[in-house]
């Protein structure tokens, strides 16, 4: 098994960095552009870490990389190059698999390996239940990608890039907005003083309702009924917050006209 | 202990009636203007049921109230007419407890029972998790409602009209929002033929993470580091929907704003 470099130490690369590392397999260097990133990352995986590009090792290793999508696409020119012989995968939910294959001398192993969930540093998730959604250049790199996949979490994938595109949409509704509206809520009751403690039934129950109705049958509010008084009174309250005021007005009108569909 | 008088047969009537049928309450009558509604919720809380106004019961009551507010506004002043004896009761997040005492024979014992959570028929709760919003008319009236709050649930509190509002418009945001945000992801995974089982990891961590970090500090995605060319990528894909883009839009700013905020 060829060993891991990872390009990245934020919250995902910390997160795929740990599941690897601890089911045994060899991880032989962290770059962060961040030198404490790196360092930290690469003191939890007992592996050496560099700050600096050309330092990054060459050879027969899985180059996994987790940046965000622009500082990616800048890099991919001076990471690929003199690195042909390693397998280059990005974790990138929107980010097509041809992002590696556009260089006069590109690696013929490449692809892309996405873990659809929402990481945070501070909480460490088991990889087990983690949906991944694999592609690769050739029908072996993408057995060999399901392997690693499969060592890590029950739910592997293989998907192309426009549907995986899809889904990494679809996860930033669910999951980043949904999480906005929690904040938007948590902003709100701080000005009433209301600790934010006292929505978390609501937040639990509404995420356990997804599991056993269509989101869209378990809606639930003056939305869905178009209650007119309690909408203009929630107006009222927001009038200090136009663009909460905006959001709230927006978000009402798309639950209205979902509910009216046949 | 007074018999209970439901008004209103709906997601919410059916939770409380259940509640407290199932912890021993009398409950005398169901009203709904569905006769249906009516007749299938008094099934079930073992009660006599009418659809007609002049026929619910006059006495010595708790008439609990839960139905669409303007429904409930429109409805006040013939429900209250002839029954100053009972104690009038709405379990409405957003409507002001002086619903009850704008007439020129009010009842003297009114008040507010807002359990704040989502309800769903198809879905029964277990009514002991959901914190119970108290308000009444006078302190004697306060301190019966706290009672058969305690019956049903181990979080009651006392919260005046202003407070109350507050809370329902979070409430709003954290599960009506949120809900709906999941209900878009559904909507745009049907038409990439993926099922929406996919997302419930990432909806099941998205809550879980609110009970450990605020959910602003938790937020993760392309927004909060404004990363342009993904946020682009998923406009692009929105193009035909013009309300889901400018959802997309208005909620990126949002968390975009947020995450700069010291």
């Amino acid at each position: 098994m060829a060993p891991f470099v990872f390009i990245g130490a934020g919250n995902l690369a910390t997160s795929l960095a740990l599941a690897f590392f601890e089911a045994g397999f060899p991880i032989a260097q962290i770059y962060s552009r961040t030198e404490n990133s790196a360092r930290v990352l690469a003191q939890r995986v007992k592996a050496p870490w560099t700050d600096c590009i050309e330092q990054i090792l060459q050879g027969d290793y899985f180059y996994f990389t987790a940046l965000k999508d622009s500082v990616l696409e800048e890099l991919v020119p001076s990471l690929v190059d003199g690195r042909e012989e390693g397998f280059f995968i990005h974790t990138a939910g929107s980010l097509p698999m041809s992002l590696w294959s556009q260089f006069s001398s590109s690696p013929s192993r490449y692809g892309v390996f996405y873990p659809m969930q929402t990481f945070s540093r501070q909480k460490p998730i088991p990889f087990e239940d983690i949906p991944i959604f694999i592609e690769a250049s050739t029908p072996a790199a993408v057995e060999e990608l399901m392997k690693l996949g499969r060592a890590i979490s029950h739910h592997v994938t293989q998907t192309d890039s426009e549907r995986r595109q899809k889904l990494h949409l679809a996860a930033v509704f669910a999951c980043n907005f949904s999480n906005h509206c929690y904040a938007l809520a948590e902003h709100l009751l701080e000005e009433a003083e209301i600790p934010f403690e006292v929505m978390l039934p609501l937040i639990d129950e509404t995420a356990r309702k997804a599991h056993l109705l269509s989101p869209r049958q378990g809606q639930t509010g003056p939305a869905i009924r178009y209650d007119k008084s309690v909408i203009d009174r929630h107006l009222t309250v927001l009038a200090s917050k136009p663009q909460l005021q905006e959001i709230y007005r927006l978000l009402s009108e798309s639950i209205h006209k979902m509910a009216l569909k046949p």
